[in-house]
C-alpha cells in the first residue's frame, strides 16, 4: 500500500482502524455488562434472576417492551409464536432444493431474508419480530433434516420454542430436562450489549430500512468466527481430541501443548469480561448434569480440566461459548448448528435494538481517511 | 422511557446517538470526497476522468486493485463477467415462484444471499466478487420480467454489463446511446466513501464473516429511504405531478408549494456535498440528451425548473439521485428498480472495501450507555 500514500503518516492517527473501540455511540435500555464484576443485566433484570426464573418467551417480551409480561400477555405471546411456526412453501422449497453442503448459517440468512416476501401487507414491526422468532427454529431444523436425507418435521402448535425446536430437529418430543436446558440456553444468549451483530442491525435500521434487512445483516455478522462462530470451534476442538486419542485423552497435556505452540484455544477470554462470564456459570452447571445423563461425562471432565489448566497457566476464564458447546453436543446437536441456535435466541435482542434505534434514529455513518493519490491522469488501456 | 432512567442525564453526553458523525474510523484507498469543492476520487482518479473515459468493468478492476487494468487484464475480467452471468436453477426457481408483489430490493437481497450455496468449493473472495457483479443484473431483470408475466430472458455471453442488463430487462438489444448511458450510470454509482451500506459491509467483514454475508447486509442497508431509496422517491414525485396535472404541469408552482408546506423535496441536498455533486453534473448532461431522444423533454424541463427554483429559494443543489431518476425513466426502467441498479453498481465498491477491511481487520464494536434500572426483583407472572 505504501505507493498510494501521499505524505500521510498513519501513526499520527492512532484511533483509526481500531474498530471504534471505546467509542460510546448509543444509549440503550436493553442490556448492561460490567466486565470487571461479571454482571449482565437485560432490561432491568440480572441474568441470574432470569436464568433461574424466566422462559425464553418471557425474555423476548422483556427485551421488546422493557418490562415483564403479565400472565395474559405471556399467554398471548406464546400463542402467537406457536401459530406462526410454519414456513411459506417457497421458503421450504428453497430449503429442500438448495445444495446439501451449504452452511447452515448461510441457509438461515437466505431463508429469513425470504420471509419478508410472504408477510401480510398490514403487518407491523412487532408482527415481523414474532414471525422471525417463531420461524427461525423451523428453518434450522428443516435444513438439518433435509441435508441428512430425512423428512422435514412440521412444527407443533403447542409448547415452548425450545420444546418445538428439539421436536422438529429429532422427530420426537424432548424430555423435560432437555427442554429446560434448551430454554435456558436461549435465555442466556438473547442479548449482550453492543456486540457486532447488534451494532450491524442498528446500522441497517439507521437508513430507515426495514427489520428483515436488519436481521439478515445481523445473521451475516454473527456468522463470523470472531463473533458467533466460537462455540462450533470449541466443539470441533474437543471432537478432534476424541478422534485422535479416544475418550482416554489427556486434556491437560493437550492444553499445555497448544499453549506452548502459542495456538489459540477457542472458548477462553472475552473482550468485555475480565472475570468469569456469568452465563458460563449457568452453562457449566447445565453441562455437568447433562453429561451425567447422556454418558458424555468425559467431555465435561475434559472441559473442567481445560478450564483449570487455563486458569493456572494463563489466568484466563472460559466464556459463554466454552460450555454451550458441550451442552448442545449433549443435547444431540451437531456442531455446525450451534451458531444458528445462537441466532435463534439473539433474534430477540436484535429486534429489541431495532425498535430502540427506530424510535430515536440517526443515520450511522462514520468517516474514513483517504490515504492514496488524487487526480491521476488517464492513460488508455493499451498503453498501461 | 423516562421511568427507566436512573439519574442519567443524557444531555451530559451530547455525542451519543449521533450516528458516529464526524468520527474517523478507517483509512482507505478506495475513494475521497471533498464536499466543499465538489470533488470525488476513486482510487486515484477523479470522477470526471472516469466518467469521460472508463467503463464500469474498468472501474471494478480499479476499485478492487487500486490501479487500472492493462488491455489483457481488462479483456480477462470482461470474459469472466460474461461467463458468470447465468443463475443457479434454485435461485431462478425462487425468483419465479416468490410473491409477485415483493420488493425488488428484498428479492435481490435474498437471491444474492442464496448465491453462496452454489459457489465452487475452491472459489476465493475475488471469484465471489466477480460472480455477484455478474449475476446481480440477471437477478434484477429476471424478477422484473417474472412479476410482469413475461418470460425470463437468459443473459448473453457478450458485451458490457450495461448492454446485457438492458437486453435482459427489455428482451431486445439496446442502442449504443442507451448502453453508454447505462454504463455511465454504473460508473457514477460505484463508490462513495464511508456511506452507510459500505460501512455495514465492513462491519460484517470485521467478524471474519464472508463476502456474501457482507454484501447481503449492504444491500439491506442501501434499501433504506435515507440511503439508496431516494431516486425512486424523486421519480415517484415527478410521476405524481404528471398524473395530477399532465405534461403541462407547473413545476415551479409545485416546488414553491412544497417549500411553503415545509415538505421534503427528494433529490436535493447532501450530508457531504455543500456544492453541486460532481456526479449530478454528468447525469444532468445525460438526462438532457436522453430526454430529447425519448420524447420525455417535459421531464427534463421540469427537473431544470425545480433545480433553478430550489437554488433561488433555498440555495440547495440537486444530488446524484435527482437526475439519475429521469435518466433511468428515459431508459424505460420503472422507478422501483432504481435502488437495485444502484446496488448492481455499488457491488464494486462494497467488495473493494471488504478486501481492504479483511487485509487490516479489527472487530467493529462501539459501546452503548445503559440508561435503565439494574437488578430488579423477580415477580411471578400471575402477580405482575
Amino acid at each position: 500500500m505504501a505507493d498510494h500514500l501521499q505524505n500521510i503518516d498513519l501513526s499520527e492517527y492512532p484511533y483509526i482502524n481500531r474498530g471504534l473501540e471505546g467509542i460510546v455511540a448509543f444509549s440503550t435500555t436493553k442490556s448492561f455488562i460490567d466486565g470487571a464484576k461479571g454482571e449482565l443485566i437485560y432490561s432491568g433484570y440480572n441474568i441470574d434472576t432470569l436464568a433461574e426464573n424466566a422462559t425464553f418467551e418471557e425474555v423476548c417480551f422483556l427485551l421488546w417492551n422493557d418490562r415483564l409480561p403479565d400472565a395474559g400477555e405471556l399467554n398471548e405471546l406464546n400463542s402467537r409464536l406457536q401459530a406462526e411456526r410454519e414456513l411459506p412453501e417457497v421458503v421450504l422449497n428453497y430449503i429442500r432444493n438448495t445444495d446439501k453442503n451449504s452452511e447452515p448459517m448461510a441457509v438461515l440468512r437466505t431463508a429469513v431474508s425470504m420471509l419478508q416476501d410472504f408477510q401480510p401487507a398490514d403487518a407491523v414491526d412487532t408482527d415481523h419480530a414474532i414471525a422471525m422468532t417463531a420461524k427461525m427454529p423451523t428453518i434450522i431444523a428443516a435444513f438439518d433434516r433435509v441435508r441428512n436425507g430425512l423428512d422435514v418435521v412440521a412444527p407443533v402448535k403447542k409448547g415452548s420454542t425450545a420444546f418445538n425446536f428439539l421436536y422438529m430437529l429429532n422427530g420426537e418430543e424432548p424430555g423435560t430436562a432437555s427442554e429446560r436446558t434448551m430454554d435456558l440456553c436461549l435465555v442466556l444468549h438473547a442479548e449482550h450489549g453492543m456486540n457486532a451483530s447488534t451494532f450491524t442491525c442498528r446500522a441497517v435500521c439507521s437508513t430507515e430500512s426495514e427489520i428483515f434487512s436488519a436481521v439478515t445483516a445481523a445473521i451475516g455478522s454473527l456468522k463470523g468466527p470472531l463473533h458467533g462462530g466460537a462455540n462450533t470451534a470449541v466443539m470441533n476442538t474437543l471432537l478432534k481430541l476424541k478422534d485422535d486419542q479416544g475418550e482416554g485423552a489427556d486434556p491437560v497435556a493437550f492444553t499445555l501443548s497448544k499453549l506452548e505452540k502459542k495456538e489459540k484455544i477457542m472458548g477462553f477470554g472475552h473482550r468485555v469480561y475480565k472475570v468469569l462470564d456469568p452465563r458460563a456459570t449457568h452453562l457449566r452447571k447445565m453441562s455437568k448434569s447433562l453429561s451425567d445423563e447422556t454418558g458424555h461425562e468425559y467431555l465435561y471432565n475434559w472441559s473442567e480440566a481445560m478450564v483449570k489448566t487455563m486458569k493456572e497457566e494463563k489466568n484466563i476464564d472460559p466464556n459463554v461459548d466454552f460450555f454451550s458447546a458441550t451442552v448442545y453436543y449433549s443435547l444431540g446437536i451437531v456442531p455446525d448448528l450451534y451458531t444458528c441456535i445462537f441466532a435463534m435466541s439473539r433474534i430477540s435482542g436484535w429486534t429489541a435494538h431495532f425498535f430502540e434505534q427506530k424510535e430515536n434514529n440517526r443515520l450511522i455513518r462514520p468517516r474514513a481517511l483517504y490515504v492514496a493519490e488524487k487526480n491521476k491522469p488517464w492513460i488508455p488501456a493499451e498503453k498501461r
